[in-house]
């Protein structure tokens, strides 16, 4: 909520844009533009056609336009900049902090990046863009940017207040103060407060704070993110392998890594492959979904040729055929819950070695629900469904074996996979509820030949 | 990573700590505690037991172990705050900014939350507490803190130099300066750079900025999270109904609520109805997985009376019944991928209006991968099960109208729940996957009865 305007994207509100740009009415539209925030900008593109938000990103102000293009989904990103000129890009580029500068035109060819970096006339400028794209975007690199204030801790207090002056015009908000030695070291940080009381005369090496957390540029954006939640720092600087200080991360880029981590992992969770939204493109969301339900009409499969093994069980108790929805279900849920459990906890870190402590533990879970189960199922089996007691109790027997069995794949999987240095979440959703269904439906129909031996 | 010393937590390191408590060395153990950064030694404590947790909060000084408190699991802080004198957490309510402080005591009984906050010397520090309680944990007023630099318009700009070297003492960071009028109303802020280029002798009132964004005390975390990770906001002002500046929103508690609200909607899409972890008790996992157990169960003894209504059909087309796992596994992962984009899109405030356009848009999603699916279980029903054309054929019509009721379902419940102002996470996972299991079955066996006419 804004004193300016409280914003909000109604189906009006993009006729009125789409009527104002099929009109022609630029000024109109600029004028009204021009007032909103960028991330509100960027919400209505999503909502118009692609070459209407090109004429809308044309229109308005490079600064304006080139904050809203950060916030772009790739497809109409990438159709944009195809649509812009190498100069207006440039522009873009100039407006931009380094860090979503270089995120803007990661995705270009390299000659494009070339030709769009040579427009530039601030060389420093380019030249930390082009040094932030060498960096993998998972890394702590390919989230830093290169603008911080940083003081040399030979310089006397009244020197750095100069310098610090100069600094400040180029970093949009200033956490820290970080003073390195003469070979760019990261050696500490300043406080703003002990530079404006310290006698002016005085070095930086006799006031500033030698604690300070850092990442290196190679550390993973998921470790970035979980330190500085972790520590509730704002920003924490980046230094290569000789620590010298190169770069600068700042809190609201932690706060997409956060979101964007979470989503990922709840539509693994969901069974869908890459990152889509209600809106995209059915071609887009087929080929997100479809993969998972391919794997799951094979375990389906799977489980269709273990039934059909078992036929002389099938005629002699038909019975058991009722509960595969059951056993199926089940094993199904008590996965999920498992792997959904590791998988959080391996993320949060908060899980340590012991796996056969895990294991044991879910095991005894498993036994608790199965049991609870069990029961209510044996006595709806034999007075609603009328089966025998024996039989009854094979369907509980299976039921129990089933759940403890899903119990500890669920738990097991997640633990070995982050072991191989796979990514856990892998193993959450239709991948461990397609393995438990097959496993399950094989436990449940071994156990009862065994007991009631067909 | 620190240059002071890396944390990592292992079994080593609490054995030796757990060392140290039955050994009494308590010197030793302060001075390896007290270099740890509270969430450090948060982590340290929830690996011991309840009452060496205790002994160590104890040991350290007030001011550590108060940030400590605040990183605590539930059980743990209660059992913690109950150990503590009123005096030690009258100390920790000191250390600690108000609104960790009134997070700290809000769920003690209102004579314990009087009798402590009466032995805190700082009565305005004491009143903020108390203010802060009042307001609930999941809005804005319980999110914000009562520290913040605010200046009054009608100051002059070396007065409120003045005003402000004050006032900062007791806030940690200082993301912006508020302008307020004489009533307390917010009126804008101001920034540092102008106020220290700005004439002496000139007002407040000629140099801030009025634009500010701002929300509501009654607005709920959900929307002040959306707004400040939208707005890449740092802080954000909070006022009441009259608009009178009563607090300040900070972006590490947003990071908080962030990551609170991810886990609580995976845990949910998992069938986990409580924040649990995978180290909390076999009696709390239980109570947290067993109720979603138990409605899969109910679904899957549905399906049992379901199949068992069919019988005619089972002695007539065993075949149909080896087809089971597929149509149920399918329903299910279908209605949890459409239920996952629906509940996130929801969630990311990027779904609008326009409900039938979204259904329908699932029905032909649906259909298309209905049809692929369908084609290939029609092929191996028929090359491998060794069943006639036309009970393939039957199962696959059944195949596609299962998906695309799955889809249609998956995408209606959450939406309709939304509408409602019901949490539409509930929606997903086994309470989609049961629903969709039981439909999925109906109309498999309705479908054959119909076509094939038994």
């Amino acid at each position: 909520m804004s004193n300016i305007l409280p914003f909000k994207l109604t189906d009006e509100l993009i006729e009125h844009i789409e009527h104002l740009i099929q009109e022609h009415k630029d000024e109109e539209l600029k004028t009204y533009l021009q007032q909103l925030h960028y991330a509100d900008i960027a919400e209505i593109t999503h909502e118009l056609s692609f070459d209407d938000a090109t004429y809308v990103l044309r229109l308005i102000s490079r600064e304006k336009a080139s904050e809203a293009m950060t916030e772009l989904d790739d497809d109409l990103r990438d159709y944009v900049l195809e649509n812009l000129s190498d100069k207006e890009i440039a522009q873009d580029l100039l407006e931009l902090d380094t860090d979503d500068a270089a995120d803007l035109i990661a995705d270009l060819s390299e000659e494009r990046q070339t030709e769009i970096l040579s427009q530039i006339d601030d060389v420093e400028h380019a030249r930390d863009i082009v040094d932030l794209l060498r960096y993998d975007e998972d890394s702590a690199g390919g989230l830093m940017a290169k603008e911080l204030v940083k003081v040399n801790e030979n310089w006397s207090v009244d020197n750095c207040m100069k310098q610090m002056r100069e600094q400040a015009q180029y970093v949009t908000r200033v956490h820290s103060i970080y003073v390195v030695d003469d070979d760019e070291k990261l050696k500490g940080r300043l406080s703003l407060k002990d530079l404006l009381t310290a006698p002016p005369k005085s070095h930086i090496k006799d006031i500033y704070i030698s604690k300070v957390d850092y990442v290196y540029v190679t550390d993973t954006s998921e470790e970035v993110a979980r330190l500085m939640s972790k520590y509730d720092l704002e920003a924490i600087p980046v230094v290569d392998m000789t620590k010298r200080l190169v770069g600068r991360i700042t809190i609201d880029d932690i706060v997409d890594v956060i979101k964007e981590e979470a989503e990922r992992d709840y539509q693994m969770a969901a069974g869908i492959t890459q990152d889509v939204e209600a809106d995209d493109s059915i071609l887009k969301l087929t080929k997100a979904r479809l993969p998972w339900l391919l794997i799951g009409m094979f375990g389906g499969l799977g489980a269709a040729s273990i039934i059909n093994g078992f036929q002389q069980g099938m005629q002699n108790y038909p019975i058991l055929l009722i509960f595969i929805p059951l056993i199926q279900a089940t094993a199904g849920n008590v996965g999920v819950q498992s792997s959904a459990i590791i998988v959080q906890g391996l993320a949060n870190d908060s899980i340590d070695g012991q796996l056969w402590n895990r294991l044991f533990k879910e095991f005894l879970l498993g036994l608790i629900n199965g049991l609870a189960i069990a029961f209510i199922v044996m006595l709806v089996s034999h007075f609603i469904f009328g089966s025998e007691w024996f039989v009854s109790l094979t369907v509980c027997i299976a039921l129990v074996t089933v759940i403890i069995n899903a119990a500890v794949i669920g738990t097991f999987i997640p633990i070995f996979l982050d072991k191989r240095g796979i990514d856990p979440a892998v193993a959450t959703g239709p991948f461990i509820t397609t393995s438990n269904d097959v496993f399950g439906i094989l436990i449940y129909f071994m156990i009862a030949k065994i007991v009631l031996g067909f």
